[in-house]
């Protein structure tokens, strides 16, 4: 079948991947191309259409990216069995912009269901999780009795999902004990109970720099003085680490080693090691936020399992891989120094809700998991391949290629590249462009050009089209 | 029909309300009587066996209390629909005590569900629950598509619950709009919030003497020096809390009106007047804990519709009436301030779980949840009668009779009256029973005789005989 003919003279047509891609848009929202179908292999369809294979298969990675498609390896592309929701190409006529503020991620547009385009969102598109798995397992869950669940409930957590993580750790060489494993109301409870445990009002913790912004706040809210170790492709900068180790009586050094936030590089086994040198040599605690392993096709440190729970406290949770919703977190740490942490969760919050817990057991252990893993982190490197390609061709200078995770860390070219993104992101708003501006990660705001994106909402063509009005972008 | 022949000689026999529960106990186990089926009525069952309406008044009365019996008001009493767990009367073979520490509440025997006889705890006992209701609300509230729940939800929680909140509080006098509610990870969570958000380390705050075992906890997490105000019958003692404010610049008072935990007695309207009255004289903040008010059949004073938003934070929850393990509870205060505390909550856990709110929705719009309640409410009134009659018999002091909520403050007679609830807490454990004893109930773990009894799970024999057995109780 012939889709669509294609306009060859670029200076008067969108180019040639374009065309491909709103040519099969189309097919799919007039029910040529209906959900479940196979759509023709990248070589039939170049064929068909006087195309280069290059070309097909750079559309079909944007439409596995946008969603309309779903690649299934060895055996082709299909159309999503949900047609993807119709892109919002226009701010709805109601809608006015949150205003951007100091506690942006806090409030007004983390709030703001209704923004057009979610690029500076941090998780995944809801219709790209794993549904099927997730609506079984929370009805599993749910047909517990009520009697099962009438108490509190025990202060660490559901012992099943405890006792499945100690598994799964294993499989990544952190062998733990149930006794060491301390379910938390998501992996930011967890870092809130680890700095009110272990550290008073005005102790020096290290950060990354840029690292998680929420982090920044709860840390602050705990009355502790921040350090930042600039982050690089690699690592985190040794010198810099070294030194304020030396200076500075830091207690402890709060690192995201794996498809970092918001950078989305990952710690090299070379830097990983050395980082944990430092920490033995000076004595410093390392808190390891874990929270985006899942997304990881390939292997990546793990500094527990590296160094050990006397040094490395791990925190990890399921908001990017399961369901943000869930609020399902956990923290890996010594028998003793855990059950320090469980009186303070039960200080702050009493337990955590064992139904969400056993949801989530229900899906690692029914919810054929591990294959939902790897498709999403496929769908993931196709989007990370097209938006990098996006950024290439629109002069934006990109900090790591990691085809892996939510996360892109890139900076605009010409006068937005510096100290600029407050104000982009404020115009972004008011096109319903939610962008996350490279201040937010940084301790005092340094605001030195760089964006984080989110790789699953990137590709909208109104983003890009916004950059490029406002001179962001080239092209 | 007749179920025993009483013996009449006290001097051999148990009391004739022993003999008459023992015997409809039986009758119900070896299912002479079926669940569901009608008993005789008070008057029938006397005339029938020769004893009076008073003493099988007691023996139903009992029956109820330890849920062998439900009372229909008009309809007389039925057998209940489960049959009462066959009570542990002896402590399992390989159990083994759990140590008492200061940190008693927020692990070891709080984590031990093994425990026999839980007079300690501070939740309905798990059968108590209504099931069906709770059951069908979380059936329905998993039956949510998971593409609805893929993101974080609202930073203020499930909008539904926080609209039907708004008309409940209406209902007892508090006007509020949507944007007044913010929904915590249980009241414990809204308590932290508010030390955090509105206070310092080293600001003074009130509280009262006896109080919230996990509230000085949290207190004194954040920082705050506590001073204490001593609560008797009918309230707060007005002159002790009129010398601190004039002496010290406390920041609030915290408070929990109604069947207060752990004495079990409620703010009289007039004592409610005048803490009002001097928060406002002194311009202190009142935070007004109300977790059990769904237990209390009467009016009590609802402190925030008295004073309003700009002077009282409300906080409550579902742990005592709906189950504590779905962990929802919330705050409300002026719009601008709750902004702040949502700010909080987002620092120290992000959003709380969507699902759970739904479910709890789900319960108070479809569980048949006012009809529920009345029989809870009617259950407790059942078992503090009880309970009160067994202290009387047993020679304890009772500090107030409040007839309604989970508590009862009492203390022992003889040598045990004074400083020794510690030790006697820690022989009980020996014995499989779950004492509360009252130093966990003051910042300075005062240990003046009195105990905190859950009189749900306070009418065990095997609790009586041990206090008769170790002199803590004559008879």
């Amino acid at each position: 079948m012939i889709y669509f003919d294609a306009v060859r003279d670029r200076s008067k047509a969108p180019s040639l991947v374009d065309q491909t891609v709103a040519a099969l848009e189309k097919a799919i929202s007039q029910q040529m191309l209906r959900p479940g179908m196979s759509v023709p292999s990248v070589r039939q369809f170049a064929k068909t259409h006087g195309l280069s294979t290059f070309t097909v298969s750079a559309a079909y990675n944007r439409l596995v990216a946008q969603g309309w498609l779903i690649a299934r390896p060895g055996s082709g592309y299909r159309v999503a069995m949900r047609g993807k929701a119709e892109p919002v190409s226009t701010v709805p006529v109601n809608w006015s912009p949150p205003r951007v503020t100091a506690s942006w991620l806090l409030s007004d547009v983390f709030a703001d269901h209704s923004i057009p385009i979610k690029s500076g969102c941090g998780w995944l598109p809801p219709e790209w999780l794993n549904e099927t798995g997730l609506e079984q397992a929370m009805r599993q869950a749910a047909r517990v009795p009520a009697s099962q669940i009438g108490g509190y409930g025990h202060p660490y957590g559901y012992f099943p999902l405890r006792e499945h993580l100690t598994q799964e750790l294993a499989q990544h060489g952190l062998r733990v004990e149930v006794d060491q494993v301390l379910l938390t109301q998501g992996a930011t409870q967890g870092l809130d109970i680890i700095a009110r445990t272990l550290f008073r009002p005005g102790d020096v913790v290290a950060v990354e720099l840029p690292g998680y912004a929420n982090l920044l706040q709860t840390l602050r809210l705990a009355g502790l003085t921040v350090v930042g170790v600039p982050r690089n492709k690699d690592g985190l900068c040794i010198d810099a680490l070294q030194k304020i180790a030396r200076t500075q009586s830091i207690k402890a050094l709060f690192v995201n080693p794996v498809l970092q936030n918001p950078t989305g590089a990952s710690l090299s086994m070379g830097n990983a090691f050395r980082v944990l040198q430092l920490a033995e040599t000076h004595g410093f605690w390392v808190v390891e936020d874990d929270v985006s392993r899942d997304l990881m096709p390939d292997l990546g440190p793990l500094l527990a399992a590296l160094a050990g729970s006397e040094r490395v406290i791990y925190v990890s949770g399921f908001s990017k891989s399961i369901a943000p919703s869930m609020r399902v977190g956990y923290i890996v740490a010594t028998a003793a120094l855990l059950k320090e942490f469980a009186k303070t969760k039960m200080t702050i919050g009493l337990t955590t809700p064992e139904i969400m817990e056993r949801t989530v057991y229900q899906v690692l252990r029914l919810g054929r998991h591990r294959p939902y893993l790897q498709r999403i982190q496929e769908r993931l490197r196709q989007a990370h391949d097209e938006l990098v390609e996006v950024m290439d061709r629109h002069g934006f200078e990109v900090f790591a290629r990691p085809r892996a995770g939510l996360f892109l860390w890139a900076r605009p070219k010409g006068e937005w590249c510096a100290q600029r993104t407050a104000q982009l992101a404020e115009l972004a708003l008011k096109d319903g462009i939610w962008l996350a501006p490279g201040y937010y990660f940084y301790p005092d705001q340094t605001d030195d050009g760089w964006i984080r994106f989110n790789v699953a909402y990137s590709l909208h063509p109104s983003l890009w089209e916004f950059m490029r009005r406002v001179g962001a972008a080239s092209g």
